[in-house]
């Protein structure tokens, strides 16, 4: 088509409110418009993107004996009350009524609405396995919108749901699905994308992993080893410590700290290291605002969503008021008196002689022992790993922390929902069992971003030709010229007769302005026809990512170029 | 794909709640399944359907020069707001809010979505004209949703948006739309569509079109004119009447009519036609409900979307109550008190020695001159058109009424929503005006529903080639020999490697059972491979439609398979 024509403005100046790379050049170069926040619509070109991946998608899911469907997006809460998460789930779920009175909810994953889909169908072993999947606008009232297509509201999603009679079943199909997902970002153009093990989170269930391409900008973080390759997101990262036990115990003694409050201040105070202190980190519950007080060794630090998880609900950071009879400062396990939850990190498991607060303004303990003192305590994992800590695979201390986007993710989950919603099959001995789910998602938006975010330059976006919203960028610079314009005229008709996919710049703009909206929309294949090529009798041809620079004889230019995107198809493992 | 792994339940019997043919089958036949009043999921084949129109869609969308954008689902309340929708559309238009309080809507139809995506690109004349497209899930809260896919609540559609310098360029690119329609439902299969000329309604604007698959289980009644072919639906068809004036008028008189209340009552006990007689007929407006008595002549019906327009709001049938000042059947015209919008259907025009209600228990008057007693009235069409009625455009006392379910509608929208969203372009001369805009509708589960109503049989659908499921459906009967199985197999390849979609049954069941679900999937070519069969060497190939049915030799079977399937492609006009 041409450009000309095409809907959308494309501007230089980088928007104020955009923190990342992807969200300006995407609003720079008329990819798409804020409409609500969180919520977006999309131009052409974002639309073809974005057709493109959902094609490369759709293949890839085929490919593993996947069948297309589509469940609705306004789903009754009665599905959600099923499965228990119309309660569980928190406030990103959009809930409203219908005419009626009807509660509904829009559909933010569809778990429930693929059991509901086939519990009659699947009665019987013989119909396993088999795997529903569908491309749909989904909805999630997320807090913080952010980054562009990122973090939005409401997105476009792939979500696929496996059912199988057992464990081993699904793990191997798991594993089918692990090696379609590489193959889907390989095609889109982010072969980078690495797996990592991750948290079910709200999905429930065991197994699971995150695809994530790694980048400064991500918002989530990923432990990765330097040593072993292991790599997990942070939830999934099991914090090792070496629980250091001094051979003598002192005992445990009250000491006056007055104004004293941190752990910084305390082991100055003492002239002890901050291994050797036990610190309190307190909580409220969202739902009953019930405490929540965490001790963990007052070098680490807490991992809410390790926290969140273990309590099964969501939890709030809290100013602590004088009634609640917690003291600010010296909070400590010994002789804490309340209703509150008390939980250790497996940081203080066998310690001694640590510091802790004193339960009582401007007191802290010496000496506690947890051996000694708490003799029935349970330790779980709730702390941060950190930069330089111990592989939970290799037990080298050579993790490091890096940063990356999401772009997919894979589920083991078990009878979760199959249980709940009371699906059930008949097996060969006739005994009924409810089946195991796997379920498989890749935000389709998101997808297209981080491929923009892996690959752009100060100019625009450099977008690998499998997802290109066209195959080749067209300038006829001076178009004015009637020879120009009669010859890019015929280059223009020849490539789309070829099957090519062509944006025609005939406008009437300078060498400058046509560039620089070429780079914007970031097509990998740029045909420049110009007075001064004519003359020479050639065309020029060449990348977005200036890999390629070469001349074509006038003639002979539709076949170069023609050639030159085949190959760059094929780079991409392309139809 | 092999039918045994398909996911889905097909059945024999016909679902109690199912009014019409394409309901029952699409249930019957695996395509979709409830999941709430109006709301379905669909199974793969229907997946593969839809899809399938949404590319037809999409290409001669694409021929018009469309741009596919993508509009959200859930819609910022304050758009609705900017064009007064908020507050004139009722209770279908989905009202929610966010976890922030802010008031949101689901999209139901995207004018202002569409106004909100161009009105900062398009402010100079020569952006003009462009017209944008989508393809994406809408939801209206739908009173009384029926009818399987006809009537839902959430549904995909095709939504089109033209923007316009002139009312002339509009209507040039109205035109070109409305032939794209044409080639949109023959190449799905229904070239019997017809348009019929419609009414606006709450999309405001001048001249519409409707498409209409004209069938007897249709909810939209239409006038057509038998001798000229005017075709409009009910609301657009003008109620034409000849008012028949005597040339005598009666002076008033009150008569004493105990016992009589209706119309039939009245003209007997006067031994006058209906004719002769000024009927009132009572409503409640929604919003304020404030009381709206009509008259109208005794022998016409009210059409009730001609009385909503001519309003600007939604009303209802009221029970009138003691209160209020009206006495049923005695209402009339005359010495009629209270506070009431009055108005006249221009049946009444010029009429006189009319009998109406007394205003008192009891009471009817004659003699009613609607010149002499009413001499300001303002007469409107508010008359249902009826059988034998006069056509508007030819003037014959010809018309008769079909049914036919609405699958698309086009419309002129004029600068309703660009002026009161301020949308603006400079014009060569410098100064600003609103574009205007037409809209272009196709609901893609309604057509396809549409579409089986068309075409089935008591056993199952007729998909046309061009959006079935699969182009041909290999049946090895008694799969269980090995020489079937191993032919099947083969020819199920070769069908495969040439391009064609296969659905392959090599279940273990009887041939009845292979033909029955054969026949619920409708694919339109069958191809048999049977012992019986195979002791003539060859292959049996026999249509949905029963037209066709030859046998291949077994060694030519894939070619003539696949010929056949070119000839039915071609016959849809394919790609």
């Amino acid at each position: 088509m041409k450009l000309e024509k095409l809907v959308g403005d494309r501007f230089k100046e980088r928007p104020a409110d955009c923190v990342i790379d992807s969200h300006a050049l995407m609003l720079r170069g008329g990819y798409m418009k804020y409409v609500a926040n969180g919520i977006f619509s999309s131009y052409l070109p974002l639309r073809r993107i974005t057709r493109k991946i959902e094609q490369i998608i759709r293949e890839e899911m085929d490919r593993i004996d996947g069948q297309e469907v589509l469940f609705p997006v306004v789903l009754p809460a009665s599905l959600w009350q099923e499965s228990g998460r119309y309660e569980s789930v928190g406030s990103e779920l959009m809930r409203l009524s219908d005419r009626n009175g009807t509660p509904l909810v829009l559909g933010m994953t569809h778990e429930e609405a693929a059991v509901q889909l086939v519990r009659e169908y699947a009665q019987s072993y013989n119909k396993y396995p088999f795997m529903i999947y569908q491309i749909q606008t989904k909805f999630r009232d997320e807090a913080r919108p952010r980054g562009g297509l990122i973090r939005v509201r409401e997105f476009t999603m792939k979500d696929a749901y496996s059912f199988h009679t057992s464990q081993a079943d699904l793990e191997a199909y798991y594993d089918r699905c692990f090696h379609a997902y590489e193959r889907i970002f390989a095609r889109s153009g982010v072969p980078e994308v690495v797996s990592v093990a991750s948290d079910s989170g709200m999905m429930g269930g065991s197994l699971s992993h995150e695809f994530m391409l790694l980048t400064p900008v991500g918002e989530d973080s990923i432990a990765i080893c330097r040593d072993c390759g292991y790599r997990a997101n942070m939830e999934a990262a099991a914090a090792i410590v070496s629980n250091l036990r001094d051979e003598i115990s002192q005992p445990l003694e009250l000491v006056h700290t007055p104004g004293i409050h941190t752990i910084e201040d305390i082991c100055a105070f003492l002239e002890s290291p901050k291994e050797k202190s036990c610190k309190a980190v307190v909580y409220q519950q969202n739902g009953d605002n019930r405490y929540v007080v965490l001790f963990i060794r007052g070098d680490l630090d807490v991992n809410e969503t390790k926290l969140t998880n273990f309590l099964g609900c969501e939890i709030r950071p809290v100013v602590i008021d004088a009634e609640c009879g917690l003291h600010v400062g010296y909070i400590g396990p010994y002789d804490l008196n309340g209703d509150f939850t008390i939980l250790f990190d497996q940081s203080l498991k066998g310690a001694n002689n640590l510091s802790c607060g004193g339960n009582r303004e401007e007191y802290h303990y010496t000496g506690l022992d947890m051996e000694r003192d708490f003799s029935g305590a349970q330790y779980h994992d709730f702390a941060k790993i950190g930069e330089n800590g111990i592989c939970p695979a290799c037990g080298k201390p050579s993790i490091t922390i890096a940063r990356g986007i999401e772009v997919g993710n894979i589920f083991q989950l078990g009878d979760k929902y199959t249980r709940s919603m009371q699906m059930l099959y008949l097996d060969q001995n006739g005994e009924t069992h409810p089946p195991v789910m796997g379920c498989y998602g890749i935000g389709v938006g998101r997808l297209a971003a981080s491929v923009c975010e892996a690959h752009h330059d100060a100019y625009g976006p450099i977008w690998p030709i499998s997802i290109a919203p066209w195959q080749v960028h067209l300038c006829a610079v001076r178009a004015d010229d009637p020879l120009v314009k009669a010859y890019a005229d015929q280059l223009y008709e020849q490539l789309q007769i070829r099957g090519i996919e062509v944006i025609y710049d005939d406008r009437d703009v300078s060498a400058g302005v046509m560039f620089s909206d070429a780079d914007l929309l970031g097509v990998p294949v740029r045909a420049i026809v110009s007075p001064r090529n004519l003359k020479q009798n050639c065309c020029e041809i060449v990348t977005r990512d200036k890999t390629i620079c070469e001349t074509a004889p006038a003639g002979e230019a539709a076949g170069q170029i023609a050639a030159l995107v085949e190959k760059l198809l094929d780079s991409y493992g392309g139809k």
